[in-house]
């Protein structure tokens, strides 16, 4: 990934008349959690710098020292060749609408060419005016609950920059140690066997007449279980304790 | 959807060991923003309910009204079979690590099959405790940028909601008014027909050896263009009007 903020390999977060600074500085982290670095703003509300968005992006104060303010939308996006508009309403504009995984598809493929993307975010009150979203080639919107569709402005960054990341790469930071893979059937039969050894010294198996079917019941659960290797080991560790604690001489009884 | 919270159609969130109202009334909008409605809270630092949680819930007020609150983790999944822990950190357990995208795939199987399902997303400061992780059936990890990887509690559910609805239901609250087809190419060729009259009597086709090569670049420029017929339409009443204003008997001048 790259940490160049004018590098078109990454769009740029252009937030559009933001009003409370707090909400800036939550977009810069949001930005920064899916490895974007390039922030413009157009005509902060409360103007720039502001305390309040430092204080609230925490350690992703280089997005803001980074950030570049401009007067207007066609300022702001005046180098880049492929612009989206983020909105909740349709604004009977002929544009293509997609979701934030499409547009991220989409700006890979731009990126790719060499273009320089921007994504635009309007301000906490109503969002982009129509004339800002005329300024781009697309809507890109997300599939809110519609009966409470209204997203912080951190929120909406957060949720493109994840479909961003995942679209460039989806890897985890780390992953199971774990193979999900149930053992090889003789370990889960070495296993039956030496559970229906302890169960018989104790006597689970009676009456005598029930044992086959005990012993079918037994296999079926731990079938169903699906132990792997290293679980099948930790049973039988419970399994011998127990039945050396069964077994053992009872000296300290009276 | 179903907005009963405790029906297994839906995941709960659980809230362990929260700190700040403010983020637990964030988690609430994030949460009803995808649709969600089923909160629980293990012990909660400031005690519930929260006035700073119901202040910054905005309309999602309804969630925390009927969030319930537990004491421990093993409370609050006592009626859950399966339960997933958020976590950013691998925990040296044997537990199966999903993104977001594969969690809700495999909660919505369990809920098809009638089995309530639970998110466990740890307080502030530190996360969930290894102790809590080990109630769960699998760990959700998201591909966060691992240079900054802390995720505010809001926008971790945030993240886990918007995912789950993708896996429910992707459709985006509006569709594009507009289908992106190109025109046939009569429709193409109607235009530059009426385009390169009007070019022809603005003497654009000058000299007359360079026809040929000017019409040419016309046609690849709006081949190119891939005008829609809407869009052809609306470029051929400029063409009508520009051929109108050229053409008129110029009463006006000296």
């Amino acid at each position: 990934m790259t940490s160049d903020p004018s590098s078109p390999a990454q769009p740029l977060i252009v937030l559009v008349r933001p009003q409370m600074g707090e909400n800036i500085g939550a977009a810069a982290r949001a930005m920064l959690n899916f490895g974007l670095t390039g922030m413009r703003i157009v005509a902060p509300r409360d103007g720039w710098p502001n305390p309040k968005a430092t204080a609230m992006a925490a350690g992703a104060g280089s997005v803001l020292d980074s950030a570049r303010v401009f007067d207007t939308v066609a300022e702001a996006t005046a180098d880049c060749s492929y612009v989206v508009a983020t909105t909740a309403r349709q604004r009977g504009l002929f544009l293509p609408v997609h979701d934030a995984e499409e547009s991220a598809q989409l700006i890979r493929q731009k990126q790719a060419g060499g273009e320089r993307c921007a994504i635009l975010f309007g301000g906490e009150k109503s969002g982009l005016a129509t004339d800002d979203v005329a300024h781009a080639n697309q809507i890109l919107t997300l599939p809110v609950n519609p009966e409470f569709s209204s997203l912080n402005l951190a929120q909406a960054v957060l949720l493109t920059a994840y479909a961003w990341r995942r679209a460039e790469d989806a890897s985890l930071p780390f992953e199971s140690p774990y193979e999900n893979v149930p053992a090889p059937r003789e370990e889960l039969d070495g296993m039956l066997s030496h559970l229906n050894g302890v169960l018989d010294d104790a006597g689970y198996f009676y009456p005598e007449d029930k044992r086959k079917t005990l012993e079918r019941n037994v296999r079926t659960l731990f079938t169903h279980a699906g132990f792997t290797e290293a679980e099948i080991r930790l049973f039988r560790g419970m399994i011998r304790q127990l039945g050396y604690w069964g077994r053992r001489e009872d000296s300290t009884s009276e």
